[in-house]
């Protein structure tokens, strides 16, 4: 069940992504075709998934989520991008492909990353029947509250600081919750703004998030551990080579796979207090910590 | 009374931007710190002005148009500072000042850059009264639309095109339509959303804009060539150096004023054409030619 929805609903994204990247005019191919490259060749579209999930166990229609998944993703894809620069991570393979400062060159990807930032909020801001504009307003402040100094780039900007510099758990720990899970709380938002549902199921939706958000990243740093390159479409132990704290460093690998475990303990246990019938997101969360790539 | 008006907007904008930019928390000082060097370090303001003074002209009340003022003159500093970057025109210099790949680091730019197009869209999509959600989801819409493929981006991408190569007239005028005139654009379009007026009214203001847009790049072009370095706050000759096309190259230097002029007298005639009392705005659009900085 859990497989066919994450497929179904990463090919909702894709075509998406692709209506909307596509359907710009063809004036500028190589920004076009780095967009495209940046935002389309595969990914585990976790974020929409999230969106797509929690919006349809809310009894919202899937075309009326359709826009906050392609939004979320482009702001993943163009932080995936310039994380990637030379100047920032300097990584050359993702997803098992070149970077697109690879592909095409740093400038274009430097412009790939910023007009997808900007597509993100064009996508969420249109037109759309089922929504009303103050709901998608609140929804257009949500993903920018996210994405930026408070959240998603303020995130980054730790992680630089801390290269090479020995972290504590705290520290790592708000590092992540900035850098990954503040996205994956607002794909869990998105729909909940939406559905307009009382505020008390509200926290408890976002507290699962918040936990699925942070076991996501602690098992992130597993996997670069325990998976081969070949699986993680990047190069293994990239992460111990860079310098960068990470759960096992400072736990030990059983330490930061029991730290994962409980973590999607307190998923669960919020979800299991919500009035919805939410197996499938249960599921996902099992999944976060139970997947090898 | 045009240059009390203009120094009167900067400080507003000013004020704007140094209250959401500072109210940030401390948590990444080097992060807010760069966002600061690049928003606030002088410029000019021009976009923030035409904000001010047609929306003022238009009778909707300053403060109203604080957060559309701030948020545009965002997208525009986070364009300048991708913009200086080494792989994109490499500039050491702006506004008499190091760019913020000089004052900080590169890494810190690109994310410095991305943190305030965020923020702009946090800023133009905040609670505000006055304003109607259906309105201001309109001016996120616009904002949006005139920074990303469509409009800045787009524009950016024809320019890095377009170096070392020789463009046409018809070129060279799409790309500054796109690089710097759909922005400038936007900056008549936000208040005419807060204001409602009619079509036909909106289109002759649209008019102005996109005339006056333009005839401030022609002239740009020209100072490149007959002011100071010191005047300028950057090389004298940048352009010339780098291979870029401009109206002088392609017109004669009389030739592109001449073009300045003919586009500022477009926009005084779509003025002329409107019931407001469009003075200020006038005598804004005859110094856009006759600055020499």
């Amino acid at each position: 069940m859990l497989t066919d929805a994450i497929t179904q609903y990463q090919q909702r994204v894709d075509d998406q992504l692709r209506h909307f990247i596509l359907a710009q005019d063809d004036t500028e191919p190589k920004l076009k075709a780095a967009m495209e490259h940046g935002a389309l060749l595969g990914g585990k579209r976790i974020r929409p998934f999230l969106v797509y999930a929690v919006g349809d166990m809310l009894n919202i229609p899937l075309q009326q989520l359709d826009a906050c998944a392609a939004a979320i993703e482009c702001i993943h894809a163009y932080s995936l991008i310039h994380d990637d620069l030379p100047a920032m991570d300097d990584d050359a393979l993702r997803r098992g492909q070149p970077t697109v400062h690879i592909a095409f060159d740093e400038a274009t990807a430097i412009l790939a990353g910023d007009a997808l930032q900007t597509l993100a909020f064009e996508i969420i801001s249109q037109e759309q029947s089922g929504l009303q504009p103050s709901q998608q307003l609140t929804m257009v402040r949500s993903l920018a509250k996210a994405s930026g100094y408070h959240g998603m780039c303020g995130g980054q900007a730790m992680d630089l600081n801390a290269t090479d510099k020995q972290i504590d758990l705290t520290t790592l720990t708000r590092l992540h919750r900035l850098k990954t899970g503040a996205l994956i709380r607002c794909a869990v938002e998105l729909p909940i703004i939406a559905a307009g549902i009382t505020d008390t199921e509200r926290d408890l939706l976002l507290e699962f998030a918040d936990a699925v958000g942070l076991a996501f990243q602690v098992q992130d740093d597993v996997l670069d551990i325990t998976s081969s390159t070949e699986e993680l479409g990047k190069p293994q132990g990239s992460d111990c080579e860079s310098n960068k704290s990470t759960y096992p460093k400072l736990l030990g690998l059983s330490g930061a796979q029991a730290t994962a475990k409980s973590l999607i303990h307190d998923a669960l246990s919020a979800l299991a207090k919500l009035p919805y019938n939410s197996q499938l997101i249960a599921e996902f969360a099992r999944f976060i910590i139970e997947r090898r790539v």
